[in-house]
């Protein structure tokens, strides 16, 4: 089965053709949003759940800082009427839900619109979730399409009252929340790795089918990965260029564009570590097959020469007639037969060793 | 058959070399021109089809949007009567009847004129269909090479009075009609992803030169699908810098450029799918040989040795001499030599496990 | 032998290595040149043809066109007295003389000099022919390598007394001609599909080693069309950004730039079809390798065992002894002999039935 | 086992996800630092070794310049010190500890920030190390992963007392070091071209697996190599076009420029020299395989006829009747088959002759 | 052998890693400088050779232009005066000496410094030459590694008093050196075209290994070529855009850039049609395996069926019995069964012919 390119264009929820733009279709699969509100400022903080329903209730507080993450999307109709609640651009709440999208930033007037892929795995394969950030004044909204993520670090940090993090306003809380992301996909990273030495080693010793369709697995793999990186590289230098984020975010924006650039390449380079595990794999087959084709080679070139000479002791030349097959009448011919048979093959033997074709595999 | 890249030069219907520009020649296949105008305003909408040769007298209405859509071009002559009663540039209007053209954006002073190509799939495979528009103050006019479209549900939410769509001008309405031919793209994406997926199942299976000629045929369609997207890049970036449209449609044309660059991800990864086809095509081939010859290999190095076995003991020597095939006086010597060819092929037939060569396809 | 990438340094008429800048190597084959000076304005034409000697006597007239259109270089001495004459740049008329140059526009103060390449085909065979324009106030002077263009259908333009033709300027004719040129590269491309249609076919059917020397030799020519066409691209934005020229002019360049990009598509579009052939050929030797092989094994599988089978009746134990052949001492011994060569040879039949290897080519 | 790219993402100490940028994770193997501090001005030169606690009382003096070089980072406790008593970003200071950065300048306020990445051999294979440079007035620190590098000669430079190095500022010194680790680039890279060099030959001689094992391992050593030039290329042209440092350095610095670049030159032809290898490699095998079937070819072809002939002369058809093997009573018969048998293979031996089968590997 | 890519990294004299920038190792190889002197205005010419020591002394002459040419390097010691005696950059005189520089153009103040590679054959292979330029106010010097250049022609044309080179300044007489030494390029190309024709007609006809190292032999060559040339043109471009070069030497400068175009392109060409000379090479490989399987494949399956059948008359049936080998005891059965074997050998000769085997190379 192909490993459809995940989240790009067949997992994404997407409007009917024609459909408004801004509208959304229903998912096929409902994930019960969970809603977490945590507000804090340097002396403070209060953490707690809300239903989905009261999500249009959360405002900004003077002095304070709001996150507010909704994990799950529902069937996206409580999530849009943020539109109107906090003045979101509809467009940006429809890339909320029709997920699938590429990564991204937006500026809506004064607010700010992320999306972005966190990486991680399912057994051995690749899966992507989207999350969609909203950055307005003292407060970030961020939507995930279902529990569990790789923020939990980031959560502990503002609980256990990490300075900077405290002090700063939404625009340092939204670049950690990015680099909390982009830091996740090292460690999927680090499994493709074993699982290309996992792989280089297969490729020589056991060429199968099979191991080519896994090479081809992680090449498509690792396409996805690098679709999802791409387009972060420039989300960023976006960002980044934005004269309207303060300065004090900056160092901290270029260091994540420096992680990104790290990611993309080692996704680069295990792609042409794949890459050439394909040709490995190619050159194992033609290998196999000159192997395969010098057993026969060996084998016949050593028998065939000695079934014509038997065969031409079992002729039925009339020995009474002189010169007539006088082998046959010599005491011990047979086994000065054998003893030429020997000879042959023992020198056919040297020849091949000579030519290095007895070495097996391992020669050549 | 090559399929001949649609719509890139050989169904393009071109003027005669040396023709002056603006000029055009009688399609070979006149399809009689259908025309509806759709006339609107916030309060109500006037539907009706008229003949195409009142085309010149459907001018802008204050207050009110048109929308005229002509599907299907005729011989082009009532067509190119719009110049004058339009102020249509005639090089435009020679681009509406010349088929064939890239997608692209040209203002001539106040009019925008904008060419795109609607994908369709007739049976399997597929095909474009040019669409020109000009946008013009207060009215949209639309051509197309034949009617059908997947405009129909642009038509309805007009129809049905969607409020963004009766409110706005005639750029919002362009930009509908964007949207709609990019996420039309989609379905027909869906489409190569299923025989992408059913090519990919066939390809080990059974990688006949019918199959490699699919693959091609998916390669090649992918590649007119790219250079019908590719320049909508540009256009969209085009349209999106220019100063003159107006700002309430800029988060509409980014959305359509995002869902461009969604079709260009996915078109992009499509290609590298079916070119690493090519390969895995090439590799079962090579398989298929490496079996074949372990088939052969297996066979001759039993049988090649036992036939010279038994052409040992047809030998005529004579065995009133003495040493002469002794173990032809053996009693039951038959059965001994059944028991040393049984011997050998059990021997041969272990080894061979041992190299793994009985497991046939599924070892190597 | 390999068709030198024609015009690209090889045809080239080069000065010198170390001469002035400007001089230039007499032809190894002069052509006389014919000279055609077409005068015009909205009124009248008049047409002649002068001889070479004269050309220095025909500057521009006050309120008309004129186009000195010269057909062949001779040995280049009578056109380098233009120089003086009419006051060109030295190195322009050197890269006359010296054909083989780039597709490129200069400046030389208010004079416009481009290089074009037509495109023609002399029976299979791709070749281009040099013109060079200088674009004058009132007057536009072409050389081409020999008598024969594609200008003749926009000569006639003039002589009906096209319009537009006749009213605009040196500006809009010189942008016709352009026109005309790039035009002419369709019959060709259409020729080169019609090339490649055929090859695809063949590639199938019969592989031969002249196959492939045919797709590389189409391969060879896509890239010097493409050469000719890629500088044509940047010399068309050049002129578009040029402000000097007048904005009536620049509808009709933009039209042209756009032939030029639908040109490079096609252009890139046969290179990738006929890579794919390349493909396509080494599979089709594999396949005819496997195929080959395949009929060695299946006759060398059923006979190998027979062989030997016979061998074993054929062996010469004592049969007086007990235990010795008994198989020859039977009543039709012979006849089962036969039923059970006949049986192992139809079980392998439906064995390689069954591994699918007996449907020859069509199968795999 | 693959080679890990080294140094991208996998040997670097990383951060926890979602720990605080800025921070580290301890290293698991513990270099203890040493610390080498230079301070000299025209006319005098103080140099000694310190503690790592007492890093952080080296401050620039006025009217010299100083270089606090340190080797080996500890945990990485004492080098975070520096934040506070010389003002350097925690971001710069973060990335010194978490080595496996990409090579970058970073300027932050006054102070620049570079990280370099030192090339060196560790037996046959490729091994980097981070250096990190803070450029501030008066004073350069330096930070290195382990001692050694490929500082000495400048040290030495600077003790002898060189005009230059002694007379300029910190600009002039961070320059050299650049200068200097890029000059520590060559002598790498002819080793790789010795290791090419090796490889030729024995790809060509003796085409096994382990060669093309190695190929892929210079080839991805060059991938390592050159993801650690290129990104400096960047990094020089971001200096050069910075208007903060003085004039004077910018020679210098074009001159490191222009040593990466050609450095990059070098890389880039090793990877296509080694990716040409692969081809060779894989015909070699091609080659190998045509000859062992050229091999069993010449003598299957050679012995199969004559193996029928004998056959047919051991026929039991009854000699008495008329026309059965007339021949078998002859006398010399025999004779006169072994006669004809070696007719047949001289014959043979000819023809393979002239079709050039009988050079062996040289031949094809 | 590896041909070393000449010139860039490994026989460029390179000074020690970690010397002062601007220093330079002594030559392993000391070619004795040869300096010539030309000095003149419109109406005289003085030609002279002097001493190397003596070269400090030529400085530039009011109202006229003087060309210093250095041929041969000598141990470097003598050019580095000229840093002092004629006020030019150490790190630009380290470039002369330390040969094997990139192409470039810098300019320090006032002077201009130009890096160039002069093309030559050395019996069939590539070698480049390294020429400086200094660029002075009425003085060029140039530095050539050994006597014997392309420039010759170059100095004729000043002995027979050129107009224009006598005239003009150093800037024109630098754009003639740099014009000269593109159009050497030329006739190194065209030995390229005549070993690739060459090459051409072997490949397919001889595919032998070294057919094929001379194929990545001239790849090589290319490569090399390709990156003195590619440099250049941006050098040129550098050149074009600095606005204290005169006016008058722009055209000129445009004129050697388009000759770089040129040489760029026919390198590009030859580049292509080298590696598409390695897949016909890989093909031609395979379809000898082909034909050598086939030859294999009609040999067996003739005669290994007719052995069948001999073997079965072979057998030793008891002929007394009924139903045994009744064929043996036919008259004339021996010449029945000799034309049964005709029979089939002619049969399958006849499906071979069919099947397209029997042509040998030229049917496949």
């Amino acid at each position: 089965m192909i490993k459809q390119p995940e989240g790009f264009g067949f997992r994404r929820r997407r409007a009917q053709v024609g459909a408004a733009p801004g509208s959304f279709t229903p998912p096929t699969e409902v994930v019960e949003p969970v809603v977490r509100v945590m507000t804090w400022n340097v002396e403070e903080l209060d953490e707690r759940e809300i239903e989905v329903e009261d999500l249009g209730r959360e405002h900004p507080v003077d002095g304070r800082l709001r996150w507010v993450d909704v994990q799950g999307l529902g069937d996206g109709t409580e999530i849009s009427k943020l539109v109107d609640s906090h003045g979101l651009h509809p467009l940006a709440v429809a890339d909320v839900v029709n997920i699938g999208q590429r990564p991204k930033a937006e500026s809506y007037g004064e607010e700010w619109f992320l999306v972005l892929r966190m990486a991680g795995l399912e057994g051995d394969s690749l899966s992507f979730e989207q999350i969609s950030l909203f950055l307005l004044d003292g407060m970030v909204i961020s939507f995930q399409e279902r529990p569990g993520d790789c923020l939990e670090p980031l959560r502990e940090r503002i609980r256990r009252g990490g300075k900077r993090l405290r002090a700063n306003g939404s625009e340092y809380l939204a670049v950690m929340i990015l680099d909390a992301i982009v830091d996740g996909y090292f460690p999927v990273l680090e499994q493709f790795g074993e699982i290309l030495e996992d792989l280089e080693t297969t490729v020589v010793a056991r060429p199968t089918a099979e191991v080519l369709e896994r090479i081809y697995a992680i090449k498509r793999e690792l396409l996805t990965f690098r679709r999802s990186v791409w387009p972060l590289r420039e989300t960023l230098s976006q960002l980044i260029r934005d004269e309207a984020l303060s300065d004090d975010v900056h160092p901290y924006l270029r260091d994540v564009a420096d992680h990104v650039s790290q990611v993309s390449d080692i996704v680069e380079t295990y792609r042409e570590i794949s890459a050439s595990f394909v040709d490995v794999y190619l050159s194992s087959v033609s290998q196999r097959t000159n192997e395969t084709m010098r057993v026969l080679t060996v084998i016949a070139t050593i028998f065939i020469p000695l079934t014509f000479v038997a065969g031409v002791y079992g002729m039925n030349f009339d020995t009474s007639l002189p010169g007539n097959l006088p082998e046959l009448a010599l005491p011990y011919g047979y086994f000065i037969f054998w003893g030429v048979c020997a000879l042959m093959g023992v020198g056919l033997v040297f020849l091949f060793r000579h030519l290095g074709w007895l070495g097996g595999g391992d020669e050549s």
